[in-house]
């Protein structure tokens, strides 16, 4: 299950719409794109936009208030394939309404075009950017931008978060202002684990280099699948009991009541690959596959729990683009979490997973653009309360996001 | 490293010994067994001996009290041999002193013999014990089992525990009156973690399916070694580099100093091998050796961690045959705790370490049988303090085990 528009379906959609604000996130495995895509009809300013130094971006040359209508969108990349992105960006209608500022707020030369990216590949890739399409990358912090884009959803987008158990999924209403503390997992290539006490107050407490990258990484050595998505649809038909060394093998079929194992929990992952009857070739890529996403999605959240735990979090969202809305990996996690927490703890998800990074990274233009935007709902009925962005970004209380996951909004210049 | 005498060593330093008490530990991947051999010239009772069914073992007929002399030996099989095992048992002149006796403490019919086991395959493998050799496993229970051997280690034989960093071995003094609480890891096929507050007080805290079977499974899928210790020594000349992806690797070479990760810090393990342009064979089994290595200690150490600091453990004694005195595997667990606890927990290893269900075992004879064993030490400076086994066991003030990790003791006959 993959929301998001492909980059056929986005090119033909972009060109009845103008792409006006964009911000990324660039990680280890993956780039996220998170974009503005304003309804022509819609755009109440079209005052003289100043062309940039490539012809296919533009920036917004004067002060005023352009009020711009339309949705915010989502897209995704491999970072090794960052040059298909570039392509993307450079093939848009893209026009830059956000003038360019640099973080210490002194104006910039009026030729220069920044971008917000947030992720290590905002460093990485910076010079790449600029020689490409002539944009400056104005680099977010990676922690600060998940918080501020789960924040952001987790109070403005109706039926953002839900849990997911036993094939059922709830939307969880959230409470604005019960929110904190919670505990953020995002789960890209590695994992983090944020606790967050409010907008802008949080700790990274603790991660794991178990992640995406490692199922991913792992994944494509053992069962040779061409693409992440290949190897979890693979995992759907395969049972882990044949990789798996079950309690039940070690004791002969019989539980090990005495310290609630069943025979059918994971005593050791991979430990029937340990026979010598065996080679890889002998084992079905859908078995490894379920092993490989149990024993990670496992251990995520066993992780998790424990940071739960110690910091008496009862709430975990967990989010990142290894989820990707699957169902096992969704319930893996989910046991895993009420396992361990015997029912205390709850795990629960978000539709936007992938894009906390790349939302927060967009929601920064407010806080430090000469000419910043806003996001404002156009019924302000659920504001997202007094947060660091400021009282006046507001998301759509129409805001339930579409099939391809677009969010509709409205955005002012300031 | 391997401690262990070979069986080939073992068999010819039988021919000038009695075996005349012995245990098992059968596990998901290894048999370990823990046997006293007598000294000849130290058995100073050479009582009657009632022959069992088969001809290799026997067992003692009447209720007097011999002193026997000799050391304590350990060695392993793996599981799926189990029928070498069953050989070396057979072909071993073994002496069973210990009457037979079951649970219930009912004098059992004379011609049954019993021997201690725990583990899973102490379950699994009781009917194979029963046709093959004629003897009957009485199960202990494993983490029971696991805490005794590890008690009895810590308090009565010298030199046991130590710490391990950055290539350093040192020994630790465990003074046996402040000893509890501690957190007791066994590192077997799958991971137990145990919280010891005493001799028989014990919880059974958490776990991780991540253990020594994962890393063994996963590595011969990997990179075709024919046995475990192949794998481990391949780790040695290894780069985990190439496999990992690193904090360095995200962020174009520098670090995220913000949230205190260096650039060579592991992103995503195995996340390097997300590459399309490499595949299984392109990589040296060294390498992913090490990745997988470092992934699996570093998680073990990170779980422990994550559980001393839920009950407010200081000390942390990694056990089971994962380890094998490699240095690495320590080094990368002691790394692990240094770096989750910010120096606050330490890391500790046992030499003895793959053998404490099997000592556990071994020791639960003087509890249940009617002619029951104790093991005095020869000095008794060194009391291993009111047991549950009671104050008549001890180990001997000289019992620095010898290479092959063999202890001297003495054997009584209560």
């Amino acid at each position: 299950m993959d929301r998001l528009a492909d980059v056929s379906n986005l090119r033909s959609s972009q060109s009845q719409t103008q792409i006006s604000h964009l911000a990324l996130d660039i990680g280890g495995s993956l780039i996220k794109l998170v974009y503005f895509c304003r309804y022509d009809d819609s755009c109440r300013d079209d005052g003289d936009e100043l062309r940039s130094q490539n012809d296919s971006l533009c920036s917004k040359s004067d002060n005023s208030q352009p009020v711009l209508e339309g949705r915010l969108h989502f897209a995704k990349f491999e970072t090794s394939k960052i040059n298909d992105c570039l392509d993307f960006l450079h093939s848009m209608k893209l026009c830059l309404d956000v003038n360019s500022g640099s973080h210490d707020g002194t104006a910039p030369p009026s030729n220069k075009i920044f971008i917000k990216a947030t992720g290590g590949g905002a460093y990485k890739f910076a010079d790449l950017f600029k020689e490409k399409l002539g944009v400056s990358l104005d680099k977010e912090d990676e922690m600060e931008c998940l918080v501020t884009g789960a924040n952001f959803l987790l109070k403005a987008v109706h039926q953002e978060a839900f849990t997911y158990l036993d094939g059922q999924k709830e939307f969880v209403q959230i409470d604005p202002n019960d929110l904190y503390p919670y505990l953020l997992v995002n789960i890209g290539s590695g994992v983090s684990m944020i606790k967050v006490d409010g907008d802008g107050k949080f700790e990274r407490v603790s991660g794991t280099s178990l992640g995406g990258g490692t199922f991913w990484g792992l994944g494509r050595l053992l069962t040779k699948c061409k693409n992440f998505d290949e190897l979890l649809e693979l995992s759907h038909r395969g049972n882990n009991r044949i990789v798996d060394m079950l309690v039940g093998d070690i004791y002969g079929g019989t539980d090990y009541a005495k310290i609630g194992l069943s025979s059918t929990t994971i005593a050791s992952s991979f430990g029937k690959a340990i026979s010598d009857s065996k080679e890889l070739e002998d084992y079905e890529p859908e078995d490894v596959s379920r092993s490989l996403l149990r024993m990670i999605s496992n251990n995520i959240g066993q992780i998790s729990y424990l940071n739960a735990l110690r910091f008496g979090l009862k709430r975990i969202f967990f989010a990142g683009f290894f989820i990707r809305g699957h169902a096992y990996t969704m319930d893996t996690i989910s046991v895993a979490v009420n396992f361990w927490s015997k029912g205390e703890a709850k795990a629960m998800f978000l539709r936007h997973e992938g894009f906390l990074g790349a939302l927060g990274a967009f929601m920064s233009y407010e806080k430090q653009c000469l000419d910043g935007l806003t996001v404002h709902k156009m019924q302000q009925k659920f504001p997202i309360s007094a947060s660091s962005a400021g009282d006046n970004i507001y998301c759509s209380l129409n805001s339930n996001s579409d099939e391809n996951g677009s969010i509709e909004c409205t955005v002012y210049g300031t």
